[in-house]
Formats: C-alpha cells, sequence, structure tokens
C-alpha cells in the first residue's frame, strides 16, 4: 500500500509521487533505463548508500516498477528490470531530462543525449492531442475535475 | 546555487530533481499550473504547513520556475506564477499525471482530466521524433553520452 507522503490527495499526480517522488527513486529509475541492472552498478553510478538502496528497491519492486530477475543461484544474485509500469515512466524521466538540458546544462552541452535510434533525430519536448494531433502545451490544455472520480 | 542534494551527478535529471525533486515541489507547480496564485490558496490546496510552504516557494523563485507578483500593497500581499522555466516542466507534470492515472486511479476514474481546449481532445503520453515525426518510445531511445560536456 502507498504510504501516503501526500494525504489525502485526490490526485494521480500525488499518487504517482508516492511512488516515484521518494529521494533517489528517478535516479535508480534512470539508471535502469540506461542499462544498469546489477545492485554493485547501481550503487556505482547513483553514490546511494547500500542500505538506502536497498530500501528503494524493494520499495519499487513491490510497486510493480522494477521486477526482480536472478542471474545467480550461489550466491544468490539479482537483477532489477522495468516492468510495463516502469517503461511508462520513460516519458517522465525524458521530460526531466530535456528540462534539465536546458536549463541546468553542463558548459561543453547536455551529458547525455537520447537519439531516435532509426534516424538520429531527438525526442520532442511536445505533448499531442491525440484527437487533432496538434501540438499542445500548458496554455492549451484544461484541467477538468472528474466528477465521478471518488477520494 | 544548487544545494547538491544528488552530489557529483553529471546528469540533466539529477540536477532537474535537485530543482524539483524536493518532497512537495511538483505539487505546488501543479497547483500553480492549476491557477492557484495566493499562499492560503496553495495552503489549502497542498496542505503543506506554512513554514515549509514558504521555504518551498522562496525556493521556487530563487530558481527562477516562480515569479512573485505583488498584487496588493497594504499589507503587502503576492501571487506565484510560472516563468517560462517553469511553464517548461508541463510536460513533466502531465506525464506524471497521466502515468498516476494510469496506475493509481481512484475509483470512478482519474480525479483531473486534462484536454485540449480547443477540441477536447487529450494530450498524448507519447514522445515524437523531431527529425522523422515517428513516434518514439523508451526501446527507440538511445543515451548516448556527450563528450564534450563538463562535469
Amino acid at each position: 500500500m502507498l504510504d501516503r507522503e501526500y494525504p489525502d490527495q485526490v490526485c494521480s499526480i500525488a499518487r504517482a509521487l508516492e511512488v516515484v517522488g521518494q529521494r533517489w527513486s528517478l535516479l535508480i529509475i534512470r539508471d535502469v533505463f540506461l542499462g544498469r541492472h546489477r545492485f554493485d552498478e547501481l550503487c556505482a553510478s547513483t553514490r546511494i548508500t547500500r542500505s538506502v538502496l536497498t530500501d528503494r528497491l524493494n520499495y519499487l519492486v513491490e510497486q510493480g516498477v522494477l521486477r526482480r530477475w536472478r542471474y545467480q543461484t550461489r550466491p544468490e544474485r539479482f537483477e532489477y528490470h522495468l516492468t510495463e509500469k516502469g517503461h511508462a515512466l520513460q516519458p517522465v524521466i525524458a521530460h526531466l531530462l530535456l528540462w534539465g538540458d536546458r536549463y541546468y546544462s553542463a558548459p561543453g552541452g547536455p551529458p547525455l543525449l537520447l537519439e531516435h535510434r532509426d534516424c538520429g533525430g531527438h525526442p520532442q519536448d511536445q505533448l499531442r492531442c491525440d484527437r487533432c494531433d496538434e501540438a499542445v502545451t500548458a496554455r492549451d490544455l484544461e484541467a477538468r475535475r472528474n466528477v465521478g472520480a471518488l477520494g
């Protein structure tokens, strides 16, 4: 169950943040996206202490964002992979990356570039409307309360 | 300056998380997106304590995500509005919302629906390539280290 870091918020953003808003969680997910699957790799790349990393990995497995895969039996060793639910966080990570690139880039440009494997293009920092296919920005969007939703 | 919550990470995601990854920050930004601009409105909707809310608002103003606008002089009262840099976080917020809707929806459906003002469509949970205009997912993206970037 959720631990209600953001209590009483009937809001999908608040619910999402309960899972991925904990310190380090999105950095761990980023690293798994980048192909780091083993505890020691994740420990080295995120520089999180081993006990905090263990906690966060357990929590992300519990929430169904990551799944464990045993790659060795004596001693037992596990890799962490993204579930479908974890993969669905890719746009959040990508947009955070694009925002960080735009406003907090290191000298010499962004440290990591996301490229479209087929053509070398870059993912576009743009939502599109599923009905008219127009590019939409915050100003084009209306937030409407769904009266059917229960707390 | 950044307070290095995620030290030594030459990564735009880590840099972005230093600013928006603090607990409550994204909820505050969400509420400003939804048209809540005054301290008391934000306090009521986020249910953050006044002192933490004051801290977070000051920090987000300092980082150029929000700007203060004085709407009353005696006593002085301010509204908080998104800067261009703050508006640029809209896709992060929108994708967190879509992810939360998909996996943590309340009974009765998502509590808040984002709609395209012009046509009533919904923003698409999809990145597109700026070169070939194809829809791209995590599997189509390659993360390439930018050798020119300095730590």
